[in-house]
């Protein structure tokens, strides 16, 4: 079976008998008159089909515990969603705990990670019952021991560690050091372990972090990042007599936004990990640990839409015809800052077939707001609507006020049915904060 | 004088007494203190001061009038003040309409801007008796018409042209035609005339608009500029015996991030484009038109740091020192997406002179957030406040809520006090809007 992950539209995509595209079973159309646009559509079963297909993958290995990346994308509703599936989350802020908690969710399911985490964040994550804290550094060892003596608490932690493996998409290379802002190098594991034992009392110590990278297509970065890890416990059993039982592999596979991406399915990430679990389980002489993984990307992203409606258009004489949106770098930065690719169509059926090369621009000052350089589509009209692919991942969650526009409504369709997951934001929310001073 | 922008740091930047560094009499440590941090710190004496400087530059021309382009920093209290000043606002969304409104400030002094405008802006903008709208295309001539037909009213409007002229910094291209998704070409406007004049009754056009480009420091693409538009209304007046007496020039006059930037001042703009304007009128033997400016960056850029918390840092064996701050790619996207570089430095005295060269990361979960490539710090410390300088335009205006962090609180600073004109976000707002679904 095809992963959501090598699709570029959602599972459910269909054209229905009017001839218009429907993801949900619902009419893309109807949802931008509906709710109006720019609108952010996540589709239920391609998202919980994915979160399945993890589960299953993995099923071979009972100690296997996913948490869902919700820098991708988080919600209340995206939460609750993947708790229900027996999803962690892996949080990286304040806000990220916060909203989890808020949506009645608990954390001890889930792991604190980031490379700066304030003291006002480690309490809150302490406060609510945190699963995990991924340690990232010598200063976040200080401050957190500190914390937890003033609580008179011990927290369960893992060590966020660069294992010398650095990947770009298609390409990767080991080192013995990283030069990352994230996590220990494997060279100071020793001095680590050390102040644990004999220093910072409140800590426990219980397994292994890392993560290699994004848009992934390579699967065997994570048999290589497996067996660091796995080499990594096992020196340190060795040397401490500590055996540490849990690894954290992170995140990080790809997903298809146009048809030159080629990433691996779900199920081929797994066997590789698991493949290589097994293998560096025996080389190495050490107990099965508890897997974690985090995907985010791979989680949300086929599972999301956005929905413009086309409104001016220009012609450069002798030279590009330019559609604009009523959207753009506001809602998805990724073309802006990454040159990011999308696959796009309008969602309406037409009459016949004259297809026409455009470029999609969004309606923000600024020139570099250019959501598609070059698509073909069939005879675009004003008021047509377009729904571009694979945003559900680092659309909203990256979403910014430039230009002072409201953040777009996203909503959740599924069976037939659509609902409200996150109201457009309101005019009077843009100065809500806002406060004349006269000084 | 030196204007403001040829300034790395805000005009009233001072050794206090403690040895601190002050801006607007007001001890950088002692805010961050009372504050919290991230912090966006605005100087109100820089911004009035360079808000003069444009008016002095033109004084000696009658029909100056400048636009403030609200989206390079919008909010209710720095469109007092600007307004306060005399300016009127160069608005691009229902956004910055309701914004400059929602602040007491009449809409009859601005303009609005932008490439696909919707129904429900233009509305908004011609119910709160915005003073003009420069039409980008033909489909807003149009809708604007009919939008003008309905409530039985006409409006004054510019037309934005693409002048031909294409500015990256330092270099400039003049051609016939413009690969850009804003504004006329020149060869379109004979039919814009005609339509005006024998269709959309209810437009009243005053004249045109263009925008060359952004941190320009190159002063002939104005003098080139003004050449364009008036050698245009000429045409238009031989060709029409229509006389338009108004251009608007756009903004782009360039910071000075680094030292390697080198912007002109306000005065050798003001110089060049008067000289252009002088010689150009008589040349093509027109009227004096008003002249409209739309200076952002060069306005609020300087007058804005922001102040971040030292936190946790790694050393990369034989590499790079990471120092990460408490804030990062959400506060400031300008690092991450354009490769922008700015100047830093701590805010307290150190005993001692201990140069150390670092890289300033932020803490978002995501290895591209990196503030300051490599920077040399005096003796840097966990818990040291840094002030990163000329965060003032596209700082908090490009802010997101990546990560779900907060955006940052910003105060105002004048003649030694400080107030509050942006309340931090808090974790509620960043719910507010969501929803759980059942579906």
């Amino acid at each position: 079976m095809q992963s959501a992950n090598q699709n570029i539209k959602p599972l459910t995509t269909k054209i229905n008998e009017k001839g218009n595209l429907s993801i949900g079973g619902c009419d893309l159309a109807e949802l931008a008159k509906k709710y109006s646009t720019p609108l952010y559509v996540i589709d239920k079963e391609t998202l919980v089909s994915i979160a399945r297909e993890y589960k299953n993958a993995f099923k071979s290995y009972a100690k296997f515990k996913p948490k869902f990346a919700s820098k991708a994308l988080m919600t209340s509703a995206i939460a609750k969603i993947l708790a229900d599936e027996g999803y962690g989350f892996d949080v990286v802020s304040g806000g990220e705990i916060y909203t989890v908690h808020n949506a009645g969710i608990s954390l001890n399911n889930s792991t604190f990670n980031g490379n700066n985490k304030s003291r006002e964040e480690l309490n809150l994550a302490i406060d609510l019952g945190i699963g995990r804290i991924s340690v990232d550094n010598f200063s976040e060892l200080e401050l957190l021991n500190e914390i937890l003596e003033e609580k008179n608490k011990t927290q369960k932690i893992l060590l966020r560690v660069t294992p010398g493996i650095e990947c770009h998409t298609h390409e990767y290379i080991q080192t013995g050091h990283l030069d990352s802002k994230f996590g220990f190098d494997l060279t100071q594991i020793d001095n680590v372990i050390e102040l644990i034992t004999q220093k910072y009392k409140n800590l426990e110590i219980m397994g292994l972090h890392a993560h290699v990278g994004s848009q992934i297509f390579e699967t065997k970065v994570w048999s290589d990042e497996v067996e660091v890890l796995i080499k990594e416990i096992k020196r340190i059993k060795d040397k401490f007599k500590i055996e540490l039982e849990e690894i954290n592999i992170g995140g990080g596979l790809g997903i298809t936004y146009t048809k030159e991406d080629t990433p691996p399915s779900v199920q081929e990430v797994a066997n590789v990990v698991l493949k290589s679990l097994e293998e560096n389980i025996k080389k190495y002489n050490v107990k099965e640990p508890v897997l974690y993984i985090e995907p985010g990307r791979s989680m949300v992203g086929t599972s999301g839409v956005t929905l413009y409606t086309l409104g001016s258009s220009k012609q450069v004489p002798n030279g590009k015809k330019y559609i604009a949106v009523d959207g753009g770098m506001a809602d998805n930065i990724r073309p802006s800052m990454y040159g990011a690719e999308y696959c796009a169509e309008l969602v309406t059926k037409k009459d016949s077939e004259t297809k026409q090369k455009v470029t999609i621009a969004g309606k923000f000052c600024e020139s570099g707001d250019i959501l598609i350089k070059e698509i073909e589509l069939n005879n675009p009209q004003k008021g047509d609507i377009l729904c571009v692919y694979n945003t559900g991942a680092y659309g909203y969650s990256m979403a910014s006020n430039y230009n002072l526009m409201l953040k777009p409504m996203m909503v959740l369709v599924n069976n037939s049915q659509s609902a409200i997951i996150v109201n457009r934001q309101t005019y009077a929310q843009l100065v809500q904060n806002d406060i004349i001073a006269e000084i």
